[in-house]
């Protein structure tokens, strides 16, 4: 069973959300469209809408991140769902329960839905693989495999900013592209919008070696890779991966990879600058940068919430045809 | 003051639920007929009832559990409850607060319900005790004494499966029975529904002084102890307790008291398999066993929210009526 | 600028609710009585009631207080709203983000409020000065500065036992004033609210340099300081500070501080006794007095809902007018 059918149901539509590889440009775009219609609900003015009351999200994170949990657990609320967060490493592993024990468990208390995070990459795969037909799994990052939510609310913020035409857009993904869930997913995100020139700008230490294949341009040298380019979306630097011999010092990192204002001469005047977050100040970029008029990283935050709301009340809507 | 009198008000209805032992017959059937009531409502398509709206209630956990944990929120929010939980190993317990102050203060929040887990036998009785008159306790387990709620779901699943009379029925409980809370509360339970025939097979290291006088007979064999068996309730081994001397290894218990499909031939053809979960595959029975079609673990798990359901809104409902 | 014009707005509405020292006698009483508003709502056969529905309001905790977050999320449920804790210790600080980047990110998911309890003194004032105008930020506890709604359920409990004129009253404050972040929140509100005689009581060490500046009268021995008090509130003995050489040993604090039943024969006989809990029986108080009939101890925890419930609305409020 490849990805396209394990995350779609037979009409095509959304079943689970586990990566954007298995997704085409027509549902790319529904969601984003779906996630425009919920930005309004992310104000303060209004109120939340009832679209999952009474249905039951488990965040099932088996590697802790409050960030990215407390984004899905706002979604939820904003649905109008009940969220049960499951530290797996804290509860049943300790028993020793089997990961598919543990699901099925929870899916005896019909609960509707996994939001999973883990360590290992395809893990989310394998639960919605094994799921009953009537839970839907939401992939919220998986080793380094994908991180298909993060890559939605990127393109969603970069088409409020430059429109639906990516075709005429240059986009530079600059850092730790070898071990990053997050550029992964957004090349496949970027190539299904049929951007126009997709850049990865990084050391050769940090490319991976079918970079060229993905339908990315590498570049080593960071002059050269912002060179006219419409959006950068700059990479968190692991800073773990300093023990090993791959990365250099912060501070080399900074001076060779390192966007300031001084070096953003080389790209498009209007240049959009984005970082999934938390940023290190002073190692992927300045804060001048950072907190600076072309910086939409505040945005990318604002729309994560919206686009997570798209991707649920979506494949939660299949399960409601499925039920009638 | 007996157990019956402290969990029953003046008018024989539950007001704290804390062992089955202080219950009748009538009582217990009139739970499991409140949980049956309850089952559309764990479905999905069934929205959440408002019976607790407005409600406060606390997860009072002085011992870890996850999983049971879970059950009991699940439970409180399809009754459109508010939960709070609290780990008291983490809180005031730290600060050297005493546990009445503790109560004493959550109280005088306003809250509703507690949900007490507790290391220690006779925790929940003695909150139940001490509690403000506007509370209601409910035991989540104590100690090696009960685990009420267990014991319920248990009945609850017997029942659908055999149907209401029990007297017809063989029932054999297997495994540490000296240790297990929740095999004290069945064995209570069962004779409430008079169980024609109540049996217990373990090691004799692991079977209580006054086995018989609980109104079980007493099995160290396996195969003598479910021929003809109805229905197989295997208890989870304990890990901790291979240290000392009471338990064998996991190996040889399981030759001499995991059950394998070849084992279950001595039992009735269509018994059915249960276990409170989570399962030690290999060590209490095998996957074709838990997994094979005379298993009802899962169901197990599935009536655990309906039948908290049931005490948490007959408790409350008590206290209305008190309030009128 | 001045804490005034941080915690109110041009109109002298609350915008913000982060020290006693900022507010004024008009808006501390406004804030009491719509606190009187609400211990209807605290009462079990009422429902909660929608003033905050579909805001997010998020416990943001840099030190652990399981007692102080709960009286804050039940406040905040019984508004209708939405509670996410955070606790930071666990979270972001360990990526290496700034404090502020921490906010950033919060406001841009639309968060309403941030309920801020900190180690160090100024953590609220700061968050306060650099939160978006979108959003409220109450001070739950910083350093040794302020807990300035532990102080207004104090002046709340004091004025449903004693009536409103607090010209008439003599309120004595016993214990480690040094340390407290309570005493100082005490002492401005006692002064807002025309006490006729406010007096603190403690051994030399434990006394701040400027204490009579404050409007306190101090007194080092007991039996005089609460010689016709009308009200006595102690404060909570910190362990930790036994440590150093600051504080007598428990059992000689106790000697000289301790309130029992004859030392209260020097108060009023109709003296309240308050304390902010949790107790150290037998080092403040003996249980007598703790549980006697003057006690309003556990009055000051149900006041505390109501109170939180008053701030929260109340700040909230002012942005619903600048909204519209």
């Amino acid at each position: 069973m490849n990805t396209a059918s394990l995350q779609l149901d037979t009409h095509g539509r959304l079943r689970h959300f586990l990566c954007i590889k298995g997704l085409n440009y027509q549902l790319l775009t529904e969601i984003l469209d779906t996630a425009e219609s919920f930005t309004g609900v992310t104000e303060q003015t209004v109120k939340k809408v009832p679209l999952l009351r009474g249905k039951t999200i488990v965040n099932l994170f088996f590697e802790a991140s409050t960030r990215t949990r407390t984004t899905f657990e706002l979604a939820a609320k904003r649905l109008s769902a009940d969220v049960l967060n499951i530290n797996i490493t804290q509860s049943s592993a300790v028993k020793g329960e089997t990961l598919l024990d543990t699901l099925r468990n929870l899916e005896a208390m019909h609960v509707d839905m996994f939001v999973v995070r883990h360590v290992d990459s395809g893990a989310a795969h394998f639960i919605a693989k094994h799921v009953a037909p009537h839970v839907s799994v939401i992939n919220a990052g998986d080793g380094r495999h994908a991180h298909p939510t993060q890559a939605l609310l990127d393109m969603f913020t970069i088409r409020r900013v430059k429109g639906p035409d990516f075709g005429r857009l240059r986009v530079a993904i600059v850092g730790d592209i070898l071990h990053s869930r997050v550029a992964r997913s957004q090349i496949y995100a970027l190539n299904l919008l049929n951007t126009g020139d997709i850049r990865i700008v990084a050391p050769k230490t940090l490319v991976p070696a079918h970079a060229e294949s993905l339908g990315a341009h590498v570049y080593h040298d960071l002059d050269a890779g912002i060179e006219g380019a419409d959006v950068i979306i700059m990479l968190r630097l692991q800073r773990e991966r300093m023990q090993g011999a791959l990365l250099p010092s912060e501070h080399e990192y900074y001076e060779l990879f390192g966007v300031t204002e001084e070096k953003l001469a080389a790209a498009n005047p209007d240049v959009t600058i984005m970082h999934p977050g938390p940023i290190n100040r002073g190692v992927e970029m300045d804060s001048e940068v950072a907190d600076g008029p072309r910086s939409v990283i505040l945005e990318q935050v604002t729309h994560g919430i919206a686009v997570r709301m798209a991707v649920m009340s979506m494949a939660m809507h299949h399960r409601k045809e499925v039920e009638e």
